[in-house]
């Protein structure tokens, strides 16, 4: 049999593939186009995006399998003097232009650690989750979604779902707003094998298999279901006004992002997850009552969703 | 005479008058609002915003006047287990609707350290700056609040611009992108008393007076030599474009907004920096030999501009 790493990187490019696919389905108009690129120290990755298209204002979905020395920063973290490691992971954001129709995000990744250029291997993890962010709350979208994550994660062990649940909640957190970036999802990380045999990192790369395939079962209908409602200038303004809150949770608070960022990753592929048209007011309040309101209630009291 | 932070008090809030009221004449058309808050610890500060204006499409001139005990990150960083701080600044950013207008961001702050409250100082320090960012790249202007600052600081000490204007480069540099934020300007803190007589707060005092009372004459002229120039919407796009810069370096690397997000800062004050609408694609190059590829040379290699 292929070795994990190997197997997780076959995963996670035929994912990529089919995501795209339903996606470009879902727009019926624009495809992705791809960018390959090599990475200096090892690796490299394919960034596919999706631009200006009749449902999809801006999306990508990138593959990116990388290898070599430890960066510094890492290498601090992790108290390590030197070290090489393998990361490999898909990653993506698509941002609808109608505010109806909620922004989504999902990526999961494995992460091996070695001693030494081909040295034996000191640890390995799994990480990964997806999460939506609606402008205007459809209790039954967000129930869609999480009911979809939760059937994926009790296919593996019904443990999970109720723990990534509250994970989730806790990550996509702009604390310095209060509020959370969604209405969240699932969330894990640092998934290791406890048990010595590496039976475990086998469960790992099933649940990321499990909720991988579960993304376009959780949110194409949610698209489908929402990409024709119309919609008023205010709503889109609404919807520049919270994607604002994106932007700030991505740079101010997401780990993945500032590790790229910081660790000399290429810029283009990190900050695809940015929307791409936004706007910062002072002091904008939803009026008392509206629609607006009631989502960022929800957004500051998460709540349960199945 | 009155003490040191009464004195600096009195001075930015003559400040912010002063230049709400140059940048109220020079939009011709709105106002600033006011809003006044009191923060939970102590102290409070006067925010005061324009939205929508004939030439400003967002800006903010804020004072800030605070005192408390230290927030926990301030003691970490400074490896204390309690203590009282005062901290009084004025910080301004305007974001000009037409993109031959560059924004502008100046700063002027104090801060002291205590033992306990009401006890021994135990610290005091300025710090400060002004820098300018074009979209597209005036020579004549970026001279002129180079030089009218270097005048300001020459005022005091002609060794100083030289320092604070590679400092400014240094600080206002998005490390991701390999681009300063602007075409710099002047930078300096942790300005503190060497000597132990309090003879150079002074000195340090007269400073932030000099170049604060300079940024009128540094910016005005130039808004009002290019507000009236006409432009395209695909100048308009670039300005969006490079507003995301902005953002990018406010919420990833100002260690000030991050500070204040970080310590349960008043947000909206802290976030007024950012531009009102602002745009990121994927992957977005000027035309070779374009006006707006040879501003990005410019951020790339800082240039001397006295």
């Amino acid at each position: 049999m292929k070795d994990l790493k190997t197997r997780f990187t076959d995963y996670i490019h035929r994912l990529q593939d089919h995501i795209c696919r339903e996606i470009e389905v879902c727009d019926g108009q624009t495809l992705f186009r791809q960018d390959s690129w090599e990475r200096e120290g090892g690796g490299g990755g394919r960034t596919r995006v999706i631009e200006k298209g009749r449902v999809f204002e801006k999306g990508g979905v990138n593959c990116s399998v990388v290898h070599g020395e430890l960066p510094e920063l890492i290498r601090k973290r992790f108290g390590v003097e030197q070290g090489w490691f393998f990361a490999a992971g898909i990653s993506l954001v698509l941002h609808p232009e109608n505010p109806m129709v909620p922004t989504v995000h999902a990526n999961y990744r494995m992460f091996e650690l070695y001693d030494e250029e081909g040295g034996e291997r000191k640890d390995v993890w799994f990480g990964g989750g997806a999460d939506m962010t609606p402008y205007y709350l459809f209790e039954e979208d967000a129930a869609h979604f999480h009911r979809t994550h939760k059937q994926a994660c009790d296919s593996i062990d019904p443990k999970l779902y109720p723990e990534f649940k509250k994970e989730c909640d806790a990550y996509f957190h702009n604390t310095h707003r209060g509020e959370g970036r969604g209405i969240g999802g699932i969330f894990y990380d640092y998934k290791r094998d406890e048990t010595g045999t590496g039976e475990q990192l086998e469960t790992w790369f099933s649940l990321a298999r499990a909720c991988g395939d579960a993304f376009t079962r959780a949110y194409i209908p949610v698209a489908d279901k929402r990409k024709n409602l119309s919609y008023t200038d205010a709503q889109r303004y609404w919807q520049e006004i919270r994607r604002g809150r994106y932007v700030e949770f991505n740079l101010v608070h997401d780990r993945g992002t500032l590790f790229g960022l910081k660790t000399n990753g290429r810029v283009e592929s990190i900050l695809m997850s940015l929307p791409p048209r936004v706007r910062w007011d002072y002091g904008f309040e939803p009026e008392s009552g509206s629609e607006e309101e009631k989502l960022i209630g929800v957004l500051r009291q998460p709540r349960s969703w199945v």
